[in-house]
């Protein structure tokens, strides 16, 4: 009996079911205004919008996990929890998207929004550690996924410099969050330069 | 390192994992009646007709979905953010379902149905678009491919056109927008001829 | 490009999140009693008997499923919407289920109960005939698949036995639908003896 | 037609399904509290802790899961039953943690919480004997496997002593059950000692 905790396949394989069910059940947040025609409609505009973000921010998390574990070969103890733990903080977002919106995006629900978002950030930072640790000993540790991990401390940085000014500039707040986003639709943006049509030598 | 997005497989295995969750939550929409005996069932079969609808309606977009993806061996970044802005739409399908159900059906809550629906086709035309390209760079875009792209193009304009009848009358729109559904039960109908027993040479 | 429709390892694994969800969401409907103590337990205690047989039901079909769907190699459009057709009937078994509960068990909650578990089985019998109808056609059509096909209309008329029973004796005819759907736990149970460790020349 | 039930892998992907769903939907439980500021905060504390221990109670199972599953090349119809019946006893939990909540930790909702991670264990302990029992008939049972088996009989002995404590000290209880928890988040922990990069033989 080896030392087995679990295949890359069966980590990916349960990490899309939970997130699939993170990205869906956000939507039973949506409610039907009791206003009819366009007042109804505009009543529930603000709360769309936050689940298309809370959509597009989960989205990208997934893109992002899946060119990470595809990275491994094994999987050990460490990564499977670490792959736990940040799971666990993505399914608190739906959670903190209606505090914000529950709260009409008061400085403390902003914060505490930024907040979420950092922690999600930093367990999913855990998460490529551990899986750079077996890539080092596997002597496949690349250039470019050292790059990625200083991608990814400068986006926590900027994260927690985001939470104080909630406190005072909640949009601006926002938007430094929006634009760290922005930065992880493309994993390996700012990275190496973009081609179109690469040669797949892994699959 | 090879610029790895995702493989076709996973972007299945995700699709449907979200699918599979939008599909169902509908369900949880079902509130039991307050009156008791054949008064109450009736009084529901509203509800359940419209979560049969959305059900075939959430059913047939797999199906095409399936059939789509299944064309592409490579899967780019256009292709996968496509395809998450295709599953953010048909999401959304459970919610204005309960929105034209608990505004009675009224012009202005269909027309929003409707418009959902044209935006969710837009959405899939987006990823036909997306997966079209490559197959092209490939080399393996076929002439049936286009045709399917067509008859794409044409259900979109249909709705477009039943948004505005929504206005005067919702039932004719809804009754337009159920045709076009009608129309992609077979993913091919329309556009060759029906072979019972195919050679099956892709599988 | 093949008149392909899907694998049965695609359709598989999408009725499989269907089914999951739907399994699962059913423990939604459990609330925690107002009163404190023994009391509070003894008021769920019915509900939660009703969550383990819906529990059981949706399980027994899951394991029916897979033994039915693993027999074919190939899936046409035919069987695809058999299938989305059973996995919709399936899908209302949450429903009724609180359906009955919130109705307490009336003569009219428990024959709608027990008619969704026919219309249910008549779905699934549709799949079974979709199904058999390939398998005829590739000449691998057993004499044993007969056999199980005999067993499901039995079962379908013994449901819609309990129908009008329901209207006088309720618990009567739960009991009978319980019976029905006992023998489906080993699906294979009445047709052939039971071979503790088989061959596996199919897997 | 060979005596076949399902394979290992459709056992692990509808398993990973419930797992997954059970996990997430949790969250749905959470509300936002009324409160404004480090106030609502500090009322919702309890409740994303008691989130937290269930999720990392849920998360350990399915590591557990994933190693006992992965002993076996065959499922009978025991382990399939015995599978679904550990299913249902975890998809309770999220019922009996929010009872807990409810109750604000009361002897009496302490002492059913852990009644029914004493059922799970049980539940789950019968799945390894169903599971062993195939691998002793192939000759694969190993001298590690029944280490686990004694460890899983030991946990539910301090589980079935923590069951009165609740009564009179529902935190001690906990405690004990906390810790049996942590002992299994290592499935192999205590049986034999930890290699860091064990050879692969079985994937």
């Amino acid at each position: 009996m080896a030392h087995h905790v679990a295949t890359p396949a069966r980590l990916e394989a349960f990490s899309d079911g939970v997130i699939a069910v993170i990205i869906t059940i956000m939507v039973l947040e949506l409610k039907v205004p009791h206003q009819d025609g366009l007042e109804g409609l505009l009543s529930v505009l603000p709360t769309l919008c936050l689940y298309l973000i809370s959509f597009a921010f989960v989205g990208i998390y997934w893109i992002n996990h899946h060119q990470l574990v595809h990275r491994t070969e094994e999987v050990d103890q460490l990564v499977l929890y670490a792959n736990l733990a940040f799971l666990f903080c993505l399914s608190l977002l739906p959670f903190f998207t209606s505090y914000v919106l529950d709260k009409k995006m008061d400085s403390f629900s902003v914060a505490l929004y930024i907040t979420s978002m950092v922690v999600t950030g930093f367990s999913f930072l855990s998460l490529r550690l551990a899986i750079s640790r077996r890539l080092r000993h596997a002597g496949r540790l690349e250039a470019e996924d050292k790059a990625v991990e200083r991608k990814n401390w400068l986006s926590l940085f900027v994260y927690l410099i985001a939470i104080p000014i909630a406190f005072q500039h909640p949009h601006i707040s926002l938007g430094l969050t929006a634009f760290v986003t922005i930065i992880w639709i493309t994993p390996t943006a700012g990275i190496k330069r973009h081609e179109e049509y690469p040669p797949r030598d892994l699959s």
